[in-house]
């Protein structure tokens, strides 16, 4: 594999996953990853540009950003990119009405959305939310539809939280997508949309970005079929066989957030 | 469309599905559908051999003959083939020891099969019992198995009860295979061992049979996989879009089992 200054030459942004390259969430809120506070601290000192892309769908952005200053982080919420405000959009441009299988911190970001007589499905990581009556709540919303319309908030196979590895939404998706004979559109990470919307926001062209994420799939291959870097910490959900993923390989693997910040640092050029 | 009797021409066998063709589920066990008790009654004197072929998941085979007399079916336990069994057969083969995400009502079909230490994860139509706790159990089971298997007892999108539409296991395998980048196993219908044990139970070639059921999928093209007629009644299930589906096309659509019972009769040659 070619040197890191070569691979990270001419980086001028970066996009930073949250969940398992910031955080572990789990009780109490969460923990953050070691050495990840100062990480992101070096580097919105350093000259290149930083904004957070994330699937999170469990809490608002608000909410979420709360969090995670309480963890130590330093950030707003106009610097995070977020698939719920961004269905949102989707749906006003639509004139579309969803019935929400989301989680309750959720439901703030959609309380300008008007949710009578739903023509769609919202889903999101509801986690316990997840209960049979509010799957089949949603399948049955679908299946009363002459052209059933679902909508997910990412499709992430799971995360990782101090308990261990949890199902995320894209399985209950799939579920939905199955029982239903649709596909659902996907709005996040990997959905070619939700990078261009964040590389916008960050002001750098694809080629000048670099992604740091924790997800193989959503956020690495995401972005590189999107003209992007990306680099796979390995922390949060990664496993070792990661680093053999027959459709996928990140262009760098590294520890953990502070040791992508430390190569950035060194061989990209502000 | 051929004449009815060119079309059941030859046959001398009837397998019979259970759930939305003699009956539908729902609040008190259920109710039979209108005709279906007498139509069994009347195929069995017919000198047809019957046999009964369900993905029934919920119950164990006991209590759903117990029930099915209930609502008025002479039928024993010997007549019907169900997945439950079935499924035992094959973890004792193999030397599995299952993790169990099955209704209440199953487990005592499991109670000689080993489940400490588990090396595999069975999946049933656990209904309500698809919580997102026990969803995720069955999930990190399977992540912490070098090579994970996922037996699923049927692979139906849904059922209908007196309720509405009900999703079935097939939604709840699609999540877990997702989740996990695996493909379950399927026992029952629309798996062709699972037809032909219950043709040589049966007793008849395939030519010489028809399967009978609501599912134009597990059914249907289940049966007419191995060699089988089928018809498609018009209750349980069944959707009037069944009628188009891009992939089966039915020997016939009747009614309901009554019909199907007066033209196996009139045109069968027994």
């Amino acid at each position: 594999m070619a040197a890191w200054r070569e691979r990270l030459a001419g980086v001028r942004g970066v996009l930073l996953d949250i969940s398992g390259v910031l955080y572990d969430g789990g009780e109490g809120g969460g923990t953050p990853i070691a050495g990840s506070v100062e990480a992101v601290a070096r580097l919105k000192r350093s000259g290149l540009k930083v904004r957070f892309c994330t699937n999170e769908s469990q809490k608002s952005r608000r909410e979420l950003v709360q969090l995670l200053r309480r963890l130590g982080f330093h950030l707003s919420e106009g610097e995070v990119t977020a698939p719920a405000p961004a269905a949102c959009q989707l749906l006003r441009a639509r004139g579309l009405r969803p019935h929400l299988l989301v989680h309750d911190g959720l439901r703030s970001e959609f309380h300008q959305v008007d949710t009578s007589n739903p023509n769609c499905v919202v889903i999101a990581d509801a986690a316990e939310g997840f209960s049979f009556q509010n799957m089949n709540k949603a399948f049955q919303v679908l299946m009363e539809l002459e052209t059933p319309v679902l909508i997910s908030l990412g499709k992430g196979r799971y995360y990782k939280e101090a308990a261990g590895l949890m199902l995320d939404v894209g399985a209950y998706t799939k579920a939905l997508e199955y029982a239903c004979g649709i596909e659902a559109e996907v709005v996040g990470k990997p959905s070619p949309e939700f990078f261009k919307s964040a590389l916008q926001e960050l002001g750098v062209d694809a080629h000048q970005a670099v992604m740091i994420g924790d997800d193989i799939v959503g956020d690495v291959g995401g972005a590189q079929r999107c003209g992007m870097r990306a680099l796979q910490v390995r922390t949060g959900k990664f496993r070792p066989s990661d680093e053999n993923h027959p459709e996928v390989r990140a262009d760098g693997y590294v520890a953990n957030l502070a040791e992508a910040v430390d190569l950035l640092l060194q061989h990209a050029q502000p």
